[in-house]
């Protein structure tokens, strides 16, 4: 398991070398006296990006794919941190000879706004207060964190991208980045994606942040630095969560209703009753307690809000926006998977619709997979083919 | 709303006086000296239960009609409590001239062992300690709450019942007393229940358990009394359940993306960017203040615990208690909903399949609803006409 999800055995290790050993950088992109400006119209500054490069920039950089992660992602997209064994997120599809040829491509990866690994976010220090954000870190928008990703391109001296590719928030990012800026895009990858969160979208959401919020332990956000967090409210967060980046094909297949011991003795009382006991639960502590190490209750809150409000549909100024993407000729790969549950194919529908509509090309695909919404992150030989032939076309 | 679902309009009131007022009535089942014999080996008592009836016993017991309530419900099915304007979960379904009809019927529904409603549960008072049980009440199972409903028809007097219902867990009790006992048993209406739950439905309700049994307030059980309970983690888990008892769809024809107010501005900060915005989320705000009012957090812990567990076709005698079954002569209608996502149509296929191998009289039924899994508690007219048409036969 790569990221802790469920995947189909195999393939990723006859891939043949990846990048190998690689680190992430850190630039401050923005200063007090230059600030971020907001959507909601507020000023942030300093802004740090955690980032990461794989290959090489050529002459005319011209050469360039950025990599947007997702909800849970960071800047280690792929390579290794010194141990061969723990590579990047989507390791698989980044390297020489992959579906994203690093001996052809210079790829980028940066760690988002508002995230929790190397970038400013709100757990990081306010220097007005010198204590951490907490909730008084601004409101942000989809938007907001493609501002981020475009200046540390400018820093890069990067005009242009010859591609950018993400999945879930990482393809929302790509989708309003397109829109706004569709001169600095030429082709956007936009996986398993939604220009529109449903209501049950919202609802999962927002019972996911309700365990956070009301944790005696978040402390109104100010539990930085008490040597607690509010571990409750995360884990039952990234329970709820994972479930739904899963089909339920997926975790039938993988545990059904198999138990850890199945020749154990009833429980007597709830003091052991309630511990892991069916294998589903022993993933789902796993997954939850990794969480608890690397992620931020905080982000979580952020980045969740962030996608709750996203809808580039919506915006007075859309048919505006379309008619520069058209003329700016970007082209378009939006791509879902069968079982997804949790941005399905039909929200790719709908998010394609307008583009084709407006006359923008883009190529629809809905891969079969079993996997689920996580799917985007597995060795799916159709969908790595597709990202392959749409990137060298 | 009746028990705050999304449903239908009209329909309920158009259905004449239903029962009127009745009150809740308590009795001792179970003593220190007698106790319930448990599955697990332990052995429990005293149990009080709590029961309403409704409609008059006739002189051989042969016109009683069971209502076995789900996870959250009560004894409290039909009529009111003083308040004509607030009735009972399933007032719609009972009463004069209604789908159970009172006038022909005795009907009798009890809060079920181990819940929070009257009925001895893990937040009564352990005469060995005379302190809140907490976690050390027993672990349960599907087969020891049916064992406390007979128990309480055996103090009424009756012996065999005409017919017994229930929805969900509800539906899952009916199911294993006719397995239990079939000889007491003439029909059994089980609807959208299961047999086994899946490894999502399992995974879900972990995550769901998971912020109660980590939030600081929860104490390792013992904060009966302490003036505060873990109402981040019952909330979150209230939240998360209520998502899974209505469907996607219910879901965006209610609430669709509609904000409370459109005109808002945008939230500067995190102060108030969490606070309900989306009408989705203000729904979600008033169903887990409702039922943190009404609901205890250990009494939800082992309640959905009890259903992850239940798998009576997986018991070595499992073939054994279909003979007796089909020798006994109960009869049954198996009814799910077709956008029921908890226990969809799938698991009452998988349920009622055994059930007709082993030519016991089984009427399937799949009725067509945009509502989820509470459809059960609507006034869906098929739904309605179904059961009524089942126990007039």
């Amino acid at each position: 398991m790569t990221h802790g999800t469920i995947e189909p055995q195999g393939g990723e290790h006859d891939r043949g070398p990846g990048v190998g050993e690689v680190s992430t950088q850190m630039v401050r992109l923005y200063t007090d006296e230059a600030p971020l400006r907001m959507d909601n119209g507020e000023q942030l500054g300093p802004i740090d990006v955690a980032f990461e490069t794989y290959g090489t920039l050529n002459a005319d950089a011209s050469n360039v794919v950025v990599i947007c992660h997702a909800l849970t992602g960071d800047a280690h997209a792929a390579g290794h941190h010194g141990d061969p064994e723990r590579h990047g997120w989507w390791d698989l599809l980044v390297g020489p000879g992959r579906t994203v040829d690093t001996d052809r491509f210079f790829v980028v990866c940066a760690n988002l706004l508002g995230g929790c690994r190397g970038t400013t976010g709100p757990s990081s220090i306010n220097p007005l207060s010198t204590l951490p954000y907490g909730l008084d870190f601004p409101a942000m928008t989809v938007a907001d964190l493609v501002r981020v990703q475009r200046a540390l391109l400018r820093h890069l001296g990067i005009e242009r991208v010859y591609a950018a590719i993400g999945g879930s928030l990482g393809g929302m990012q790509v989708l309003e980045w397109a829109l706004q800026a569709p001169e600095s895009i030429d082709r956007a990858i936009v996986v398993c994606a939604s220009a529109a969160l449903t209501a049950q979208n919202i609802a999962l959401s927002t019972a996911a942040r309700e365990g956070i919020l009301r944790d005696p332990d978040f402390r109104n956000g100010r539990y930085v630095g008490t040597g607690t967090i509010p571990a409750a409210g995360l884990s039952a967060a990234r329970m709820l969560g994972h479930v739904t980046y899963v089909s339920e094909e997926a975790l039938s297949r993988k545990f059904g209703r198999q138990r850890r011991d199945p020749h154990a003795p009833p429980a007597r009382d709830g003091h052991t009753w309630f511990e892991p006991d069916f294998e589903v639960e022993h993933y789902l502590r796993y997954q939850a307690n990794s969480f608890l190490e690397r992620f931020d209750p905080l982000s979580y809150l952020y980045l969740t809000r962030v996608m709750d409000a996203f809808a580039p549909y919506e915006r007075p100024d859309h048919q505006e926006r379309l008619e520069r993407v058209k003329a700016a000729g970007t082209r378009f790969l939006v791509e879902s998977f069968t079982s997804d549950w949790r941005f399905g194919p039909e929200h790719s529908d709908r998010l394609a619709a307008d583009l084709i509509q407006a006359g923008i090309p883009v190529e629809r695909e809905n891969v079969a997979s079993p996997w689920g919404h996580d799917s985007f992150l597995l060795a799916i030989p159709e969908h790595l083919d597709l990202m392959q032939r749409f990137l060298t076309r």
